[in-house]
């Protein structure tokens, strides 16, 4: 007998497309929370297009972001509250990255026969929580049916004062290379997740419990990352940046358009990159490295930022989660990865690179 | 020997994604040729997001649409232009129901294996020549790969000024029900197009050639059809419409939504239904109706409004492409669908609905 009495299964053509959307609407309309988001929302869900009103003399961002069934998520492992709150977190990451703060959101979900109408509530459940938690509101979108896989594309607006807009271009030979959070670790969670389905494939039965307890920050940042909307209101406010992006196809990949975007060269420094100790766990089990989890893995939606001296000595007074793992330097200097034992290599992107099949 | 040289095809695994990123952005960044979509452009494709001003004191609009291989497209007989421009063209028609203007677009596309960098090349011609003709510009977007079918999903932001917006509610008992243009073509187009195919299949031979001549106006409709950003403008302009949508699922189902939201009845006319000769001849071949064609079709992008007698009087001196289908009634009438004989049955939504498979 299972532990736990099987999840209700709706059908999602018992209730139609139409039905559907009315109880998407009751799951994200009681999240309009934030006073300035509703006061400006004009109309949400239920019409031809989303109405909204901007804030005077704001920048607008847009950005959008495809979570793919098999090549993003696998949901023998992902909730669907994980599904949603990741979905929501992944374009937010991008708005934080131009230094601006998300508004709101459309979900549009490609959606095959095997997800029940319970499965989409979840989604939009963790979706909404994610949204509430970081201020952006959900206010329109798509279904359509998959044949397939499942697919979430997530689109997030912005809003940014126009002196402090921030690019990938900007960075100046001298600056420091920062870095938000810690690296490595979304990789590492991913990882054991991968190998506890093996596992429990391997064992043949139903009385194969995944053993978690000792990977629980890795696995949170794997499945439940929180993008870096407070470093972007600091950016916002006080603190002067130079160039600006998120760390979502590992920090070699994004060092890399950093500095071709600012026309810089970069060293990068091992004895500075942040690494918890569940991530160097992890790398130990599978005889790897963590390092190389920092510099290739993705996914970790934190920032990387180029600051001047000044003003990370002022940033370091606001905030204990930034590091320095590096320096601008003039192109010519190339990007350079400077090992602990002082050797100094060319640091290749090779991070995550979709159609490098 | 075959006609036609076989298409160049490149994998996508040979540029990357990231000088696929580069192609895309040669490809749609020569379109800006509205002087105010440029001017109010601060950043494309090629950071974290993009960036944009809005207009002073406009409302913004903002929808999003998911084509998926199979459900909404079939690439045997769909060229990718056609997708592209399709794509494009759907979200467009949201923001026209709105009373609005486009504005910018997102492309998310999600890509198998089977497409080459040309294919996504004439994708992009596509959607770009699309956004030229109706002043739309892309300016971003993601790239995915995708394990089974491909899968599009475009985000359009549009503006209207706050007087201007419409709803789907708004109708007053007493208006006249009009639409745009003519009805029933496109899942004519769709009929035409899976007819051949088959054909095409059972002949067995390469020397098979397809008979599409007599049909060109409806097969036009299905794969290239316009959105109605003509009417819109004069929408913002001189004429109050009362209540807007537009016909994605069929005129039943539109008539359905409007009624629901804006409280009302309605009577709508079969004598008035605008067919095309095109359309009435594949109903013929099918031994179906083009009525039910209309009815029931889906993907016509025309526009569905309500409007007062004395606000269409000026509308039929503006545009000869707008026509009166019916009247708005007391909802206690119902949605009543009335006959060339006279006689009267409640009109049934039974237009295109996902999951009701």
């Amino acid at each position: 007998m299972p532990d736990t009495p099987l999840p209700k299964h709706t059908d999602l053509s018992s209730i139609g497309e139409f039905g559907l959307i009315r109880r998407i609407d009751e799951l994200v309309a009681t999240r309009a929370e934030d006073a300035d988001l509703s006061a400006n929302l004009i109309k949400g869900i239920g019409d031809d297009a989303a109405v909204f009103k901007t804030g005077a003399g704001k920048l607008q961002l847009l950005t959008t972001d495809s979570l793919v069934e098999g090549v993003h998520f696998d949901l023998t492992y992902t909730s669907m509250k994980h599904l949603g709150w990741k979905s929501i977190v992944a374009s937010i990451s991008d708005i934080a990255a131009m230094g601006g703060l998300p508004r709101y959101a459309l979900v549009a979900l490609a959606i095959p026969q095997k997800i029940s109408v319970e499965m989409v509530e979840e989604f939009y459940q963790g979706a909404a929580f994610a949204g509430k938690k970081h201020a952006c509101l959900i206010i329109g979108g798509d279904t359509a049916a998959s044949l397939s896989g499942m697919m979430v594309t997530v689109t997030i607006t912005g809003e940014v004062s126009p002196e402090r807009v921030r690019y990938r271009s900007g960075a100046k030979p001298g600056d420091y290379l920062c870095v938000s959070g810690h690296l490595g670790a979304s990789v590492a969670g991913l990882k054991i997740l991968q190998r506890e389905k093996t596992r429990f494939a391997e064992s043949g039965n139903g009385e194969f419990r995944p053993k978690l307890d000792p990977y629980r920050e890795v696995l949170e940042k794997h499945l439940m990352p929180n993008p870096r909307r407070d470093l972007a209101k600091i950016f916002a406010g006080e603190i002067d940046v130079n160039a600006l992006i998120d760390i979502s196809d590992g920090l070699a990949s994004e060092v890399g358009h950093l500095c071709a975007q600012s026309n810089v060269g970069a060293a990068v420094w091992e004895h500075n990159l942040p690494l918890i100790a569940a991530t160097q766990l992890v790398a130990g089990e599978f005889a790897e490295s963590a390092t190389e989890y920092a510099l290739y893995g993705g996914e970790e939606y934190e920032l990387l930022f180029s600051i001047s001296e000044g003003e990370f000595a002022k940033l370091e007074r606001l905030s204990n989660d930034v590091t320095v793992v590096g320096r601008v330097t003039e192109k010519e200097q190339g990007i350079r990865w400077v090992k602990e034992s002082g050797e100094e290599l060319p640091l290749e992107p090779g991070g995550w690179n979709h159609f490098g099949r």
